[in-house]
């Protein structure tokens, strides 16, 4: 039996190979449950940092819509809807102000400055990103991977309700 | 003052650029210990996880020679000196076993695998390979980051031991 989602939908989830090939080899999913429990283990205990790094990079920087050419546009689809509470409370100043701190946070650690950002204003996003900056940089990793998986928990949500004929029909 | 080892000195104890940089502008330093003490508060607060990936990979695998072009000539032959011991406890079977258990490792984590080597078997080494491939990811990432430190720790004190007479003029 073939799985309902194929590795493209699992990559506008998650933008790491491993994991989406994982969940394809997982799969198929009766339930939105089971699909999140499979990706709780392989994203924190299958999926290397080098997975972690390449799924961090496929999000465009917090307040920046993401490039028309990404290579999932249901992921930059999404994520622009993300981070529709937070464009919706920006002023110009505080847009500029969380570019400089995100070029800050790469600066330090590497990586783009990740948070879950659904329903989240752009002052409330600054303040933890101000916090956040504070970490030693394999606290913020992992910090990052958590938030990550948040993300991905609601991207799975969307996949299941956006197939829900399709993912009953396993059930049967 | 200058300091009295350069980036090409410290890169030889740890292959991350990061590291070596920030090495050269805390230092000079009078005491190994002064060293030590900047070299941990460097490498676990500000070297990113790319650094420490960076670093990783300027390792050979255990069991095995630097390769000849190694862009640190004293860093390989440093590797060859802390690999002694494995090297005259290992047998053909157990050599070979070291290799299939290394690529097994490096499949799972994305790195090679990092072992404070000096002093120790290769049935020690083995043991502790099989041991640790065990762990989740994460946590693997941060014991080859300790276990880094402590390569780094031994180099330092070489790199002192062999300047023994340029870092004494520092004192005076």
């Amino acid at each position: 039996m073939g799985s309902v989602f194929d590795e493209k939908d699992f990559l506008a989830s998650c933008g790491s190979t491993k994991f989406s090939n994982n969940m394809v080899a997982a799969g198929p999913f009766s339930t939105l449950q089971d699909a999140i429990q499979a990706a709780r283990d392989i994203w924190f205990n299958k999926v290397d940092v080098n997975g972690w790094l390449e799924a961090f990079a496929a999000h465009p920087q917090i307040g920046q819509t993401p490039s028309r050419d990404h290579k999932s546009p249901t992921f930059a689809q999404w994520s622009k809807g993300e981070q529709s509470t937070a464009m919706s409370t920006a002023t110009e100043v505080t847009l500029q102000e969380l570019v400089q701190w995100n070029a800050r946070y790469r600066e330090k650690f590497g990586f783009v400055f990740l948070i879950c950002a659904s329903g989240r204003s752009t002052p409330e996003i600054l303040t933890e990103l101000k916090i956040r900056y504070q970490n030693r940089p394999i606290i913020e990793f992992e910090i990052a991977a958590q938030e990550q998986m948040k993300i991905t928990e609601l991207r799975l949500a969307k996949l299941f309700s956006n197939n829900v004929d399709t993912a009953s029909a396993i059930k049967s």
